[in-house]
């Protein structure tokens, strides 16, 4: 069952429309909640008047930043720790007075219906004293008069460092020196089902269905939120329409709960606009990078050094994690034995950033593979001869993560596999010194990309199957299908190891924290490998158990007992089907126990995955337009557990990394604040007219650490495209562009300045 | 927590009327389903005509018997078994021609709504071919011109029989010789919640949701019904209104099922009116007994000899189970050296008979005491002294079920309790010889009634544990809550071996057989026993897991680790609390596991519990009417789990007894099979205002069987109360009704007949 494109486990359902989202589950008579934003950028509510909104029939309640717990709580989707140390930053209430970004959340209206509720937040009077708005995290962290955080006098949410050999002495030996910058923007996840929950009060307890990612969390951060014990809170996770990370942040759901709670346990629903989901929901962390290394005669890189200064916005959220990750995986590739790194991660009044499919490394990735690009340029050599003479052959292992290491062979044989695809050596001399208005290059850039979060954080799955009458098993994780297709290769897991057709495993596609095996959910291109790893001895679990009870079935000495294709083989031999085994166990009046396994497994190891993108376009100099003639993304992701699914993702991912490198940018007014394109008219996603064919491609190396030989493969796929293209465009066109994305002003000016239009 | 009257956990959500019931969960676009059922009591169908129906705007799909599988399936609620022998009869399709009972199902029609349903059915043309109708088991079993099933020419399903010692030598040595005969009438179980479902198809597989008491056996009966492997059914089980045996039965879920499947997987819901949920689902079966019994001068039991004969209506449902659990009865609680007994159960045109509260118990019950009182009167004898004289002292072990035995001891306590209430013999003295209009008399009544249905059939449970983070638990039954306090119980049982309050058990009530531990539902008073049994050792089992891994917490050498309150326990001496347990289990960065335990138990033994009845009466004898004064049921249920549920629980069935005494029965009209009374306005339920204050007494006797000391009470209190008023009735005026129940026809009869009026 590995390794085959078996269709998705729900692909009926979601192409039927079948699925139940979580707009699907709500019942009748739910209230409808709608937040009052801030209409500021920087500042604290003076004044706020609510009894008009109260007065208007149909209004059932409404609560303002006074009537919430003023307890702190975190926000990110990261697995919790008993530590101090590891615990997330705890920096915002339900609702708050002290305006942060432009759009905070200073109040809610519950009400009947949701006419009733949009009209009610307009009649809520606000006044503010204003503060000066800071967007960029270089002015923010000189300090502020009114500091975002009141905890944080500099604005510096953290800061943290690393430094290995001796930067500055190995700098005054090179032979070339280079200092560059660079500044990804702020994008959005852009999933197509916008957040929503809703919650009410069962037992007692509260209930909270939420298109989540990771619903377990989502239980313990209601629990924190509402100061409640977190065995009180029940988080169910529907199907669920897109996530990217902006579902791995607990959002509104405290809230929701909150809400609930105040109107006796009523349900309650909050559905954000697409307008709330791009300013209130979480963003891709713009980040700015300075840059600096040293080569030898060679090409050799003596030394490098990295700061980042990551634009946090408003509140903590997953915080410097995102630009620690990044300032981690400038370590992680290129052998250098002088390296400095620095980063800082500072709040501003922007909208939260938070995680985002890639978790920092697309942007790390667009400074230091538009980096090594730069230097070759200017030392004059081909990029990727450049690269493959400093990348890390054989076996790296990490200094400060001592258990991340990686064969880095891959990214050799990836980097064959694309340039041939490309034709890199061909086009490299065929587009050399080209000079009308339409010029074509190529380009590409590489990356690596650690699974999951151990070290740094915990990992940990839960699994649990059960035998049905008929041979086939129920299969339950805690961990969330969120359209990457989770489900399906879970259940081709189990149908691998129990040796059965995956039409005999039914996984339970909708988790509920009162019944689902615990596990942190989806992020970190974690679950093939942590869940994985649970799912496979869960089934070898159940496998043991079948096999026990099939020696008080068989006759005879048996030596050896196997599962083989729904039959008990004795000494190789058929001996009873897997439905009778199966059958005896619920039924038999002598000797009846249903069989069952459940496994909860922390995961204390690593793997690395890696991989590249090659890319020609194809630049009019004059509209300052870039055309993607062709791109391929090749990966080494270990084992592929189901190739048709691997592509799929690899072509989502490629899909937001052209994005990413062309055409997205969510603009906020550097006077007040506000977005300015929050919607997905001004936002400028690529539509399908925009997008390329996308050429996916795998090198299936061997690495015994994932459970069926597989690594991280959700990620990835998103991170090398935006840089490949703007490689390619400075091989068509000599200028290396500084930030993302190429939009046509962007070009435009870059090529008047440099004199070629 | 065990013995105390905690409240009920689902009481807030019932009283509030927020517990989901079935028809709650249904989402918008549910199409609507309705039977066609015959307008002949027994007959074929010659024709049949839908085209009209199909005609009709808003008819999605009408099917007739023509289109349904053509294999048979059997109905009832028992535990499947592996061995042919204990399988249930398959007697029935989904839809029929062949007319077995006024209101059989001949067709189906979907629809958009309700209306359009309706409608639909009045357009549907059918013609029959007629038969006589047999109403009467005496009658048909001797056989009709078309046999209501081809497979028994002679219309008896089953016969069954036993006999000790012997009989006929013993009648002759008899001082006095009694024969007499008893009838009980077909009631019908008046659950508030009618009978619903509603099915639909998702990822290839059958979706029932349905109110039952037996979601696991439900999953089992659609398959056979549907011809498809069980595991690709689905069955959830939602807060049940009420289900008192007739949810013990698969009714309209397996035709649901079909009927998605007929529609493209979309859901189609079975809604059952009042009159159909008289007429289409299930009554207690209507049995006529043919007593005979020898004493000798001192009024001790020599021989008893009963013949049954079961009025099982059309198909076989539960079949002869009920005639044979009173068949067994016959034998288990009163001492006679020669006993025989013989029992017929017999199909009929009558609406089908199947499992009711007390499962055959009530029905023999009535004639053994309604005997035992005959006997006394006969020989002038207290017929309470009379009983005492006769019932086993000490062990008693049955002669056929071996694993059947019991302690008798309650029983004696509970009629000395139940004497002492009603001031028996003061009353006795004072109620002789009565020559009013206005009468009085006291009665009594016993019973004795097995916990669960091992050794006959398969007892098997399964529950499910898992430690929350703030160190409550959540508890997972496949055991149904169905208004009876089980999940209440099961609370206090997990609470109880966990050592913890009971709000810290968070059991789950609704029942879905993806994620359920199998166990086979809410009948035969087991639950408490033979689930609690599974619940009790998962506690164990969970409680074991923490203090292994209190183990690798606690330091130093500990000789005794203890769970107590939410601490651990060191050598007696506080050593962390459960809660910091439960926080370091899920997210210990050396050593996190989340802490479960699971357990499917078969279990294989049993117990029985007694009880009585005392009731005093009022008789106006010319008006045939009865008041009930003064009633008290006195229960030997071993250790109470939960006084005040227990209390409840005898309180409601006694409201069943006393109703079946004196006011219910379902008139079958015999010559064209049609229930006459069907509706709950000519269907003489008793009302509040007919119910006299209810008194519920215990023995609280130690039964080592029982998980927490405790045996059945759940359909018990069901039994005694209607021949405990007869016997009342006889006492106050020498008149001993043959059946019940004891409406004014019948007193008028009977005291014309006397000559008393």
């Amino acid at each position: 069952m590995i390794g085959k494109s078996v269709p998705r486990v729900d692909a009926y359902e979601k192409v039927t429309g079948r699925a139940k989202f979580t707009d699907d589950l709500i019942l009748n008579k739910c209230l409808v909640a709608r937040v009052y934003h801030a209409k500021i950028g920087n500042g604290v509510v003076k004044f706020i008047d609510t009894s008009e909104a109260e007065a208007l029939d149909g209004v059932v309640k409404v609560v303002t930043f006074k009537d919430v717990p003023n307890h702190c709580y975190p926000t990110p989707g990261h697995p919790w720790s008993v530590e101090l140390a590891h615990q997330d930053v705890a920096d915002r209430n339900l609702l708050t007075g002290r305006v942060r970004y432009y759009g905070d959340d200073i109040a809610a209206v519950v009400a009947e219906d949701e006419v009733t509720a949009s009209r009610a937040l307009k009649l809520i009077k606000v006044e503010y004293e204003e503060y000066p708005v800071v967007v960029s995290p270089k002015i923010s962290m000189r300090g502020t008069e009114h500091p975002i955080h009141l905890d944080k006098k500099d604005n510096i949410l953290a800061r943290s460092s690393f430094a290995i050999g001796d930067v500055d002495s190995a700098m005054e030996k090179a032979a070339v020196k280079l200092k560059r910058s660079y500044k990804t923007p702020i994008v959005q996840h852009c999933h197509i089902e916008n957040n929503i929950s809703y919650a009410y009060m069962e037992k007692g307890r509260v209930v909270v269905v939420s298109s989540t990612q990771i619903p377990h969390i989502v239980r313990r951060i209601v629990g924190q939120a509402l100061g409640i014990p977190w065995g009180q809170v029940r988080v169910i996770k529907p199907y669920v329409g897109g996530g990217f990370g902006n579902k791995q942040e607990v959002l509104y759901e405290p809230l929701n709960a909150f809400l609930t709670m105040q109107v006796g346990g009523r349900p309650v629903k909050i559905e954000l606009t697409r307008e709330e989901t791009f300013t209130n929901t979480r963003t891709r962390h713009s980040i700015e990078y300075d840059m600096e290394a040293g080569v030898d005669a060679e090409g050799h890189l003596l030394a490098k050094e990295m700061t980042t200064y990551s634009n946090q916005g408003a509140y903590a959220s997953h915080g410097h994690a995102i630009a620690a990750n990044g300032l981690t995986a400038s370590r992680l590739q290129y052998a250098c034995p002088n390296i400095r790194g620095e980063a800082y991660t500072v709040y501003t009044n922007c909208p939260t950033a938070g995680a985002m499919r890639g978790y920092g490394i697309p942007q790390v990735c667009f400074a230091t593979e538009s980096f090594m690009d730069d230097i070759a340029y200017e030392i004059g050599m081909d990029p990727l001869e450049f690269r493959r003479k400093n990348l890390i052959h054989g076996y790296y292992e990490d200094a400060y993560l001592k258990p991340i290491a990686a064969n880095t062979n891959g990214i050799f044989e990836c980097l064959e596999k694309g340039a041939e695809y490309i034709h890199w050596d061909e086009k490299r001399k065929a587009y050399q010194n080209q000079t009308g208005d339409i010029r074509r290059g190529v380009g590409m850039a590489l990356f690596s990309y650690k699974t999951g979060v151990w070290p740094i954080s915990l990992e940990i799955a839960g699994a649990r199957l059960s035998l049905n009458q008929d041979g086939s098993v129920q299969l339950q994780v805690g961990a969330t299908e969120i359209g990457q297709g989770a489900d399906t290769v879970f259940s081709q897991m189990a149908a691998e190891t129990l040796h059965m057709d995956i039409s005999r495993v039914h996984i339970v596609t909708q988790q509920d924290t009162d019944v689902t095996p615990f596990d942190t959910g989806a992020y970190a291109s974690r679950q093939s490998f942590v869940t994985g790893t649970a799912v496979k001895e869960c089934a070898q679990q159940l496998k043991q158990k079948i096999l026990e009870y099939a020696r008080t079935l068989v006759p005879g000495n048996v030596d050896r007992l196997e599962l083989e294709d729904g039959y008990i083989l004795a000494d190789g031999k058929p001996a009873i089907s897997l439905e009778d085994l199966a059958m005896e166990s619920y039924y038999s009046l002598s000797n009846s126990s249903v069989l069952t396994a459940e496994v909860s497994r922390q995961v204390k190891k690593n793997t690395v995955a890696s991989g590249c993108c090659f890319a020609e376009v194809e630049v009019d100099m004059k509209l300052g337009k870039i055309k993607v003639l062709d791109i391929v993304n090749v990966h080494d992701s270990g084992t592929l557990l189901n190739p048709q699914l691997a592509a799929m993702q690899v072509h989502g991912g490629m899909f937001m990394g052209i994005g990413y490198g062309v055409s997205e940018q969510l603009l906020i007014d550097e006077k007040t604040g506000r977005p300015l394109n929050g919607t997905l008219l001004d936002y400028k996603m690529m539509t399908m007219m925009d997008t390329p064919d996308l050429t996916a491609e795998f090198v299936e190396l061997n690495d015994p650490m994932g459970p069926y030989g597989n690594k991280a493969l959700g990620e990835p796929p998103a991170i090398p495209s935006a840089p490949a293209i703007r490689n390619a465009v400075l091989h068509a066109t000599g200028i290396g562009f500084s930030e993302i994305p190429l939009t046509p002003q962007r070009l435009i000016d870059g090529f008047t300045k440099a004199g070629l239009i």
